[in-house]
């Protein structure tokens, strides 16, 4: 705390994101990235632009990038907004779309907990909404009178995947709000709410290279909707920094949009390694939820899962634990190689072994 | 404008930033850019990492490029916060120190316009302090009650620095207020407030590698200060994005502020031919501001900015023409390399044997 701190400041709890150790000696399952490398077109793209060019800005307008994305789902470019992670683009979009003090917005009381770190830093009123039993969202909660809403599809921590009729029920019932739905994790197996937008202007779908992608390291996120709801985010992106993308990053992921091929091969074989380590994880006693995303959310009825996290830590496994209501009993583990999943399985058998 | 749009984004007006010409056929000498490369090193480091982590996510904490930067500015690295380049870090230090509604924070009434822009979007009341006639700062004008200061030093437009004696005048007359130097121009000839940091717990500085380190394509400024305005930029930060450098990014920054024998030379050179530049422009009857920046800030007695920036245009010149109160006769250059800068030279002679 300081004297010279503005009063938000001092009341705010920023987000901690999941531990980034500085040697790779652990299996990193913690923060849900992925375990290939990008498509080797970005590498290439990168290479090709780092020599001749660092000296000058990059292009404010992204336009580029801005119409391979349009391409790639079939929308126009100024349907598209690029920036610095989904992480920006969200709170940027907070701040276009939702009133301070006003009418509270709407998220499920277990989510993506930087949405509550949004509202708290622009003073936005919040209410959560509680998840069913078990962890599904019930859409007729969202149909009341709000301030916006922002969900993620599939849901963080819980990787499960809210079906698009219930996103459009819960863009019908919310013509006047802007309606968020943050689809980071939507490309392993989840249904894209994308080809909604020509139909809701309300609707505002957010998405990340970070993972599907392969390319957390780069830092690239997209928003898409209609055009007055982008308009929306670039006035407040203009109002707060010119030029988000540096000539590498828009030149990588702009190559990585377009290499469809190599994205297409990475997210199944993504997906069939969450379903057998799904299973395998169901056989040695863990219930395991339903994921669509790129890791699972797993339980053990016997072992607290506080205590299996430290164990996994000291065996050399990084998983996620949130300790948090309704949820400090699971374990958020990330899809990496088969490789690496089996000895995370081999590690984790041998743990049970011991604490059974 | 749109039904969806929150009510500060009604009402806001985004920075617009120079014009970045898709093509090369400009002579550009509007942004401020670095007519001369990158130091090699930042290739060879980007490359290095480019190809063995883009799929991980960067050190959220960007220690070892606080580390260089700490290093080379003796301070210690809780004294180094690093961003998305400088817009983002003013943008962050406004909302960390300045309250919303309360005291007006001070500004020069001409100088880098983004800070409006910031104080519209986080509805932080402003007092532009009007430059003296020759657009020097009066630092007794900063003497004031007031929410807190933000001062570019050298000046933009102007390029005219503030000597330090003037910057501690203002400093020890706000004792419990945050004085914000922008120093994005400071390598050009000036000298730098960082000395004083050790001195003032409220001077925040903030730089860039766009200018002097030739590398407004990647996008890395930095923040220097006592350990806890520095904590109060990282909560802000952390409360936005987790990560606003990515990998290649963290490593060309680290290559470039330690390659100091490339950026002296660079900078050196620039110096050089702004003062060419300055003697020359002087003699063909121009008005030059004296500039401790990569740019002069020019007016003739006869011909008005406005047509003169149209002409250039026409003649392949790209300059920056504000189309504002008291600034409005005037045309920012930016130094180029001896040889763009022949050329304008020699555009504009002939521009004004036409019009004269």
């Amino acid at each position: 705390m300081s004297r010279f701190w503005s009063d938000i400041n001092r009341v705010i709890s920023p987000y901690i994101p999941g531990e980034q150790p500085k040697n790779e000696k652990y299996i990193k399952l913690n923060t849900n990235e992925n375990p290939y490398p990008p498509s080797p077109q970005v590498v290439k793209a990168i290479e090709k632009v780092l020599n001749d060019s660092l000296r000058l800005y990059p292009d404010p307008t992204c336009e580029d990038l801005r119409l391979a994305i349009a391409e790639y789902y079939d929308l126009k470019k100024e349907q598209v907004h690029v920036g610095n992670g989904s992480d920006e683009l969200l709170a940027f979009s907070f701040l276009a779309f939702f009133n301070p003090n006003g009418l509270p917005i709407l998220m499920p009381d277990i989510t993506y907990s930087f949405y509550k770190v949004y509202t708290s830093l622009f003073k936005i009123n919040c209410e959560k909404i509680p998840l069913e039993d078990d962890f599904s969202i019930r859409p007729e909660l969202f149909y009341k009178k709000n301030g916006g809403v922002v969900i993620a599809n599939p849901n963080a921590p819980t990787g499960m995947f809210l079906p698009l009729e219930d996103i459009t029920g819960i863009l019908e019932h919310n013509p006047d709000q802007v309606v968020i739905v943050d689809e980071a994790y939507i490309d392993f197996g989840g249904i894209s709410a994308v080809k909604l937008i020509g139909d809701y202007p309300n609707l505002l779908v957010i998405k990340t290279l970070s993972k599907s992608r392969s390319l957390a390291g780069l830092r690239v996120g997209y928003a898409l909707g209609q055009k007055e709801l982008i308009e929306g985010i670039d006035r407040i992106k203009n109002s707060i920094n010119s030029y988000t993308l540096d000539r590498l990053a828009l030149a990588g992921a702009n190559a990585a949009i377009k290499d469809d091929a190599y994205f297409q091969e990475v997210r199944r074989r993504i997906i069939m390694t969450r379903e057998r380590v799904s299973n395998t994880m169901g056989e040695i006693g863990f219930k395991v939820l339903p994921s669509k995303a790129n890791f699972i959310f797993v339980t053990h009825p016997l072992i607290p899962a506080g205590e299996l996290f430290q164990k996994l830590r000291e065996n050399g496994v990084l998983v996620r634990y949130f300790k948090e209501p309704r949820i400090d009993n699971f374990l958020r583990v990330s899809i990496g190689s088969d490789q690496e999943m089996d000895s995370f399985i081999s590690i984790l058998k041998s743990i049970l072994h011991q604490m059974l």
